[in-house]
């Protein structure tokens, strides 16, 4: 049977919290759909978490090493035995489909690039995330951490990439891809956000520049930007969001009123919580490399290991490199 | 007795909302501070908003121009009559310590740099703004619009001026300085944070790349980046509130109780719009060039208005612009 499932790579031992949440999230996945889990880690520390109905969905393979996210992504490619190497290996060699790693993600990244290798015409793969907004949907932001220094060619190729995805993965027919910038006039921009925006005004997608706030209010579908400013806008986003949550916390330990307030509406925060968590969405996508790899969180709860797997299920299940290469080399003619 | 308190020039006719939330700011300083405000401006519509015991404080400037939002900066210079023009002149030719302007604020900025001048070895004038933090102190963040590209020196140029700015302005004695990177390892950056980095280390003051939560945690007085990076990050942030307030009162709608707690939490809700409302904190200072320039937003609150006089009277009073001079000019020898 495991045969007719598609094969998701797990690299079980990466995370922060070890195997526990990674293992726990895989199981979490499984109750939902049904695919085959090729676990690669410490099979002693794994077999034990994995109740015995799950049992036939899942294939082990050894790797006692691992990668730690205090070594530089440059080592990795020495480091045969680590479970990420290894697990990123069965996707090369075509006995998996996707992998999904909680582990070191420059060193994710630097395999997926080197082993696996780039799509026919990408410069750069990307890494890309989902944004919450206030109207439910989410953005599509891309790069956002794998390339600090851009040229206007590489944010087209994240375009292009970005159009892709929102079509095949989030299921938007005619999504909206906006350049991010200072301004939202076609004036504004840096040196190379304006060759960009030339550039990208060949998509029919293109919108034009897009500004800070339109990340979260739904306005468009895909948000392009070299990997420094996404890094930086993404952990902006999150120090606004916890700033917020701790003022609120302060302030009402202050007033009896405003606690009982805040017990009155603990629905809200909560559902709050699950609008904006970034940890909710899963992974981000690799996009630009020849296979699908998912990029999760080191501190990845079981939900957000389940949801990076359904990410890489949905993934495997498209034609989005296919249409990545050829768009570009339609571009490129 | 005009003659001995510091004279600010304001521009009371640029504002989005027209001469009323200016001159109520103007009123609502004067209340407690003592200054003399000179307001440039369409005097038939703007003497009738001061009250009789505030006039002696006041002295007006004719203007019946308005530069307005949606033109282009660099036609500033041949609006002559306007009233930022003419603020502006007034500061240029020694009659005011300061411009307060809530206009157009490329055609302040533009103003500023080729009519006020800009210090010796400042390559390019930088707006600064203070950003709200969890723990109740701000983060004075720039450049957050002057200059989209930026190289390295220019970096370190605002670094000295904020330096000197969190010192003098804001009373801090032992500042701590941050580069914004998309890490805080000394060896993240892109090509042009990596370059500031270095030139930024022969400051005390210096503590290396901060991330882009660090703004709002309080764990560094001066953040640097440069103007596009800036602007991204402002709006970024605004985004995030606004998502939050919406997404609470969409939902706070739907239930009776959480209703109520919102309700029973309306003061910490208040309490949080004013930590975290910008315009609470007046204006951004234009620091760079050889008098105060304070730009505040077309959109002003009264209250903004007054605190941006608050930052000016501050400003005028101190040897900010003579420490940067002396501290740029000890590092170019």
């Amino acid at each position: 049977m495991i045969n007719t499932m598609i094969s998701i790579a797990i690299d079980a031992m990466g995370g922060d919290f070890g195997p526990d949440p990674i293992v726990n999230g895989v199981i979490d996945a499984l109750k939902t759909k049904e695919f085959h889990a090729v676990l690669v880690g410490d099979i002693q520390k794994i077999k034990p978490l994995i109740p015995d109905n799950y049992k036939k969905f899942i294939t082990f393979v050894e790797s006692t090493e691992v990668f730690s996210m205090g070594e530089s992504a440059t080592n990795v490619l020495k480091r045969k035995d680590s479970s990420i190497f290894k697990a990123i290996e069965l996707v090369k060699n075509g006995e998996c489909k996707a992998v999904v790693s909680a582990g070191h993600s420059g060193a994710t990244m630097s395999l997926a690039t080197l082993r696996i290798g780039r799509l026919k015409s990408v410069a750069r793969p990307a890494i890309a995330t989902l944004m919450p907004t206030s109207i439910g949907k989410k953005t599509l932001v891309l790069d956002v951490g794998a390339n600090v220094d851009c040229k206007a060619e590489h944010l087209f190729q994240f375009a292009v990439m970005g159009e892709a995805y929102s079509k095949q993965i989030m299921k938007i027919q005619n999504p909206k891809v906006g350049l991010l910038s200072n301004g939202e006039e076609d004036c504004k921009g840096n040196e190379v956000t304006k060759d960009a925006f030339l550039m990208m005004s060949k998509l029919d997608s293109f919108v034009g520049n897009v500004e800070g706030h339109q990340i979260f209010d739904g306005s468009v579908d895909v948000i392009i930007c070299d990997g420094f400013v996404g890094n930086i806008l993404l952990k902006t986003s999150e120090g606004v969001a916890n700033a917020i949550k701790k003022i609120i916390k302060e302030n009402v330990k202050k007033s009896p009123f405003a606690l009982l307030g805040a017990v009155l509406m603990k629905g809200i925060f909560k559902n709050l919580k699950t609008q904006i968590d970034y940890d909710e969405y899963g992974g981000a996508p690799l996009l630009g490399v020849k296979e699908c790899v998912i990029i999760s969180h080191g501190k990845s709860s079981p939900k957000a290991v389940k949801n990076a797997i359904f990410q890489a299920l949905k993934f495997a299940g498209s034609d989005i490199n296919k249409t990545i290469e050829d768009e570009l080399s339609h571009f490129a003619r």
